[in-house]
């Protein structure tokens, strides 16, 4: 492929590219040729964006979701609803419920979903400190807003019966099932996950019947 | 818009990667989240990789086609042909014509066509630069292999009118205009089919190739 692009550069640039989802090899020389086209600086720009992104982001130590630096905006926040806590897999989850405009509470991010395939187990993701910080008091509901995957459901069983066994008398909800079985929250348009979010139904319905 | 990301680090990346082409806000912010997945080598190997790119990328100073340092590998292969002279409009397009593997002669990259509508004037790409070329000598043929486009049929017929000024004996030819290979005539524009038809080849030829 190397005497293909003519340039050493310009094909260490190409393969990088193609790592990123959804990038084949011949978008990504599409992009690399939009790179050199523009200034320095431009380039410069993005490409020092993309390594800060990673090298100095932070994550909020309460609910892990992304914080530039120390506790995140929306724990910070003190007209939020401390009481209701909602759980989602990653900080994607928490944009797109942060946009449907119908939830005031706060987050736990979750950091992935239990995942026997992928060997994701319960103690790679965040469910020991969502424990502790329902253990530790003031949450009177926690929202299960994981997909309406397997793995989110497996997910959901597991965290159920840990706060059940942590702080009994919590309520714990689920989103309503408006949205496709199979899909990704990503997936979802916002009227639909505003109304699941709304129409959340008790856990322990969901298996009852 | 700031707010939805709760992270400046992660706007500023979403802003960036959304001004390449193809790339909304929506997949910048996809993309934006598998950098932060990775390793931190990863992601700072993909910013390096852009930034080099740019700034050190050479351009061959012969043909201006892109090159790491000097005169291009095809300029400086003395297995191809220096006699024939094949312009295109910018580096992809002689990737594409290498990858046929039917051309062994030498290329001239203009690095744009004349556009009026762009504001691309004769002076901004490399003509002067491939006038003199042609002017030196040794070059018995000059291939216009710009797009069917108005832009590169106004670019063709001035580059014409230089090079036949310049140096009166040499050939000038163009790339054939036609029906696509594997295409059928109810999928060939009317435009196409008529020209196909009066620049129709004699059979023999197709085959003694």
């Amino acid at each position: 492929m190397n005497d293909e692009f003519q340039s050493p550069l310009l094909e260490r640039a190409v393969t990088e590219l193609s790592r990123l989802p959804g990038i084949g090899r011949r978008t990504a020389l599409r992009l690399a040729l939009n790179i050199l086209r523009r200034d320095l600086d431009d380039a410069t720009a993005l490409g020092n964006a993309i390594i800060d992104l990673r090298r100095d982001i932070r994550y909020c130590p309460v609910c892990h979701n992304i914080s530039d630096e120390g506790t995140c905006r929306i724990c910070s926040d003190p007209t939020r609803d401390g009481a209701t806590l909602c759980v989602v897999e990653n900080i994607r989850d928490v944009m797109s419920i942060e946009r449907t405009g119908q939830y005031r509470g706060l987050y736990h991010v979750l950091g992935g979903v239990i995942s026997p395939m992928d060997g994701i187990t319960p103690d790679q993701i965040e469910i020991a400190s969502l424990s502790d910080r329902v253990a530790a008091g003031g949450i009177k509901e926690v929202i299960l807003a994981l997909g309406a995957t397997m793995e989110g459901d497996t997910t959901c069983f597991y965290i159920y019966r840990k706060i059940a066994a942590a702080a009994p008398g919590i309520k714990i909800s689920q989103l309503a099932r408006g949205m496709a079985v199979g899909n990704d929250l990503e997936y979802t348009d916002e009227i639909t996950l505003g109304r699941s979010l709304m129409q959340r139904t008790l856990f322990a319905d969901s298996f009852s019947i």
